[in-house]
C-alpha cells in the first residue's frame, strides 16, 4: 500500500528561503511528520524561486537570432532569448513550438522557461534550477538534519511527450535514491528472465505526485509514503538517454 | 490523500476468464471492497490472456520482409512477423530496435508483442488487446453489475520513451473517465491563466499504479483510491497525438 498526500499552503517562496525547513514545518502544521523512507516530491517552480532563478524580461536584450525565432514562432523575443540561453541545442522548431535540449540534457518545450505562477506581474520568467540534483541534495540534507529521517527528494516539472497528448510530471532532480528500478536478472512468475528490465520509477513517482498537486492551488509538494525506493545516490543524468542511443532526435 | 494498493494473487488467467469478476473476488478476499470512484488499473498482459490474444510462434510463417528485418535486428523472424501484423507503420528500425505504430496508434517497441509472462513455454507471444477501450468497458460494467460501484478502468502497458532512459507504465485503454485533465481557462494562484493546460492524468495514474505492481510477482491489478477523475466517457485516442501535430515521427 502506497499513500500520497499533498503538502498544502506553503508560503509564497522567495529567494534564499530554506525549502527543506518550510516543508518540514508545513507537514507538522498538517499534524503529520516525516517517516523514514517517505519520498518528498517538489515542484521545480518553488525550487527555482528559492534559488532566485527568476529573470525579469526587461533585463533581457534579445539577440538577432532570438528575434528571428520569435518572428517564426510568434513568441516574445525576450522569452526566446531566455530559452536560447538555457539551451544547448534546438531539437524542433515548428508551428509555434520551440523544443530544445536544456543545458542539463532535458528535451522539452521552451527549455523549461515558464511564465505562469511567477508573481503578480507578467514580466518575469522562471528558469529551471542550475543543478536540480544539487537542489535535491540540499533539501534532503535539511530534512535529515531537522527530523533525523532519511527522505529521498525528487524535483519535478511537467513536460510534453512525443506521440502522446497532454503533459505529465517528470523527475528533473533526485537525491537519496536511484531513479531506475533495474529488474535485469530477475525472473518472471514462470521463472523466465524478464524482458522489461528497467523501470524509470523516479518519473513514475513524479507522475504519481502530480495527481495530488493541483496546479491552480498552492500545492507544490507531495509526500509519497510506503514506496521502497531503489537504494543508492542516483543522479538525474541516469534518466537522460545519451544522444547516440536515442532514435528520436 | 490518495492511496494505491495492489490486488495480489489473481489466479493464472485463461482465455474466456471474467476479469471483472476475478478482480472483485480478490479484493474481497483481501478484506476490502470497491468504493465509489476507485480506479482499477489493470496490466495489459492479463487482459490479453483473457481475450485469447496469445499466438504460438509455431503458427506464424514469416514473410520475406519479416525475414529481412529479423536479419537486420537479430530478432526471431516469427516474432517480427507478429510485430508487423500488429503494426500499421514502422517508425524506427535501428541497432536491434523495432519501433512501430500499432493498429491502435501507439508508438512502442515491437508493437507491444511480448514474450515474458505468457506461460511456461517460451514459444508464444502476447499481443495487445484488439480494442483496449472495449476491454476496459467490459470490466467496468462487470464491476458495476456486481458491486453497484462506479469504478473507472485503465488498462496499461510499459513502454519506452524518446529521450529518457527506462520504461514507464502508460494507459492503453480507458473507460468511465476522461484521460486528460483540462486546465484551460483556470487561473493560477496569481489569477493568471495557466500555460500548462492539459495533464494526461490517465498516464500518470498508470505510472502511479506501476509502483505497486511488481513485475516479477503476480500483481497485475492496482486500485487507486481518493483521486477525483475527470468526468466523462473518454477514449484512449484522446491520448494519441495526431501525426500532423507530432514533431517527432
Amino acid at each position: 500500500m502506497l499513500t500520497i498526500f499533498p503538502v498544502t499552503r506553503i508560503p509564497d517562496v522567495k529567494k534564499g528561503d530554506d525549502l527543506g525547513k518550510m516543508i518540514v514545518n508545513r507537514i507538522e502544521d498538517q499534524g503529520d511528520e516525516f517517516e523514514e523512507g517517505d519520498i518528498a516530491v517538489i515542484s521545480q517552480k518553488i525550487v527555482s524561486k528559492a534559488e532566485g532563478r527568476i529573470l525579469p524580461l526587461s533585463k533581457i536584450t534579445p539577440s538577432e537570432f532570438a528575434e528571428t525565432i520569435a518572428n517564426e514562432t510568434g513568441k516574445d523575443p525576450r522569452q526566446v532569448e531566455a530559452v536560447l540561453r538555457e539551451s544547448r541545442k534546438i531539437i524542433r522548431m515548428k508551428s509555434g513550438h520551440l523544443i530544445t535540449e536544456t543545458s542539463h540534457g532535458f528535451i522539452c518545450a521552451n527549455a523549461g522557461v515558464d511564465q505562469s505562477n511567477v508573481g503578480t506581474t507578467r514580466d518575469s520568467v522562471t528558469l529551471l534550477p542550475h543543478d536540480s540534483d544539487a537542489s535535491a541534495d540540499r533539501i534532503r540534507k535539511t530534512i535529515h538534519q531537522i527530523t533525523g529521517r532519511k527522505v529521498p527528494v525528487i524535483i519535478t516539472d511537467t513536460f510534453g511527450r512525443a506521440w502522446r497528448m497532454g503533459q505529465v510530471n517528470f523527475a528533473i532532480g533526485i537525491s537519496g535514491m536511484k531513479p531506475i528500478h533495474d529488474y535485469r536478472g530477475t525472473k518472471d512468475m514462470y521463472r523466465r528472465t524478464l524482458q522489461v528490465t528497467e523501470i524509470a520509477v523516479a518519473d513514475e513517482l513524479a507522475s504519481a505526485a502530480e495527481l495530488v498537486m493541483n496546479k491552480a492551488d498552492r500545492v507544490p509538494v507531495a509526500i509519497i509514503r510506503g514506496y521502497k525506493a531503489p537504494k543508492g545516490q542516483g543522479r538525474i543524468k541516469e534518466l537522460i538517454r545519451p544522444e547516440e542511443f536515442d532514435l528520436f532526435r
